[in-house]
């Protein structure tokens, strides 16, 4: 039991720590060696829990990623009305620019910056979380477009898309110029533009 | 004569290479030996046209986001109406999602991406890039709330801001998904928007 308890310790700790590493120098600049340094693991021990750098990076961008995926679901799901649903999920982005659990900027963005040298399994990954990401809020906005309260210019799915890719861009932005201001502006822009999609006044 | 006519075309050949490859492997994961290796130039001839891997990162640089520069030059100068030019620049945009003219995707979304590792002098040129491109649009848009056919949204700084992290984040989709239907998409919305914010019937 303690050693079970010690075992999934020393993941957690290595999955932390590969996340950290592949996120600032990307999948092809960070090598498995690098983790044991920077988690005085042994090299058996790290693979005792992952059979490969492959395996190990996938992990550590399910990790990565966990906080967004987190984030959507909550922000996204529940009962509240589907604009404040809307709403919840543009702040919560922006809480994530603003409070980066990791070095290196936005992992998904990172990793399609890197797909043509990252494998597949991982690019594979990322694609699921974005088409995820998108079919959720489409569904939101669907909600929104039939609830009666609103008019809105284009088709959930396609609103989605470009809603996402705005606030993507604006992290990206962020990113260069490492300040959150671009990301504020475009959920501050949506946010306006949610409210002047409305039929009935507020 | 033809010694500097064949040093000019060595420069050439190094820069093009040299962006082929950080574009692909990034700054960090580039060594001027490749360049070497993949052009077959000596490397005296190569620090003879540039002092260090610093000074060739920022040529590749310049040399791989020449077609987007030279494109909003064009597209946003001249002296038709407002709204075609932005048009245009749409248009231009769209054409360099669906025929890169190098591998890896978009240099400035590769170079924000390892923006950590890269040094602040390619940076800087990134970020110059994004503004010099913001203020343009801005000032193209500012035409367009001034004609008297446009009722814009919100202020050109702002809308300019917007549009750009949305054509960037649809780049950096189109660039995961290997699929450049993102960037058509986030053009036609913004083509659509435009239309919708006519005072007068077209």
């Amino acid at each position: 039991m303690a050693a079970t308890r010690r075992g999934a310790r020393t993941r957690q700790q290595i999955v932390e720590e590969a996340a950290r590493l592949f996120n600032t120098h990307g999948f092809a600049g960070t090598s498995v060696n690098q983790v044991l340094d920077a988690t005085g693991v042994a090299k058996g021990a790290l693979y005792n829990h992952f059979a490969s750098k492959e395996a190990l990076a996938l992990a550590a961008f399910d990790h990565a990623v966990a906080p967004l995926r987190t984030m959507v679901d909550q922000a996204l799901g529940g009962d509240a009305p589907p604009e404040d649903r809307i709403l919840a999920m543009l702040e919560g982005v922006r809480q994530i620019a603003h409070h980066r659990a990791l070095p290196g900027g936005c992992p998904l963005t990172n990793t399609a910056a890197e797909a043509d040298d990252a494998f597949p399994e991982l690019r594979a990954k990322a694609i699921d979380l974005v088409r995820a990401w998108r079919t959720r809020l489409a569904g939101v906005l669907a909600e929104v477009a039939s609830c009666g309260r609103y008019l809105l210019p284009a088709p959930p799915e396609e609103l989605a898309g470009v809603m996402i890719s705005m606030l993507q861009g604006a992290g990206l932005i962020a990113q260069l110029l490492g300040d959150a201001s671009a990301v504020d502006d475009a959920v501050a822009f949506l946010h306006d533009r949610l409210e002047d999609c409305r039929i009935t006044p507020a």
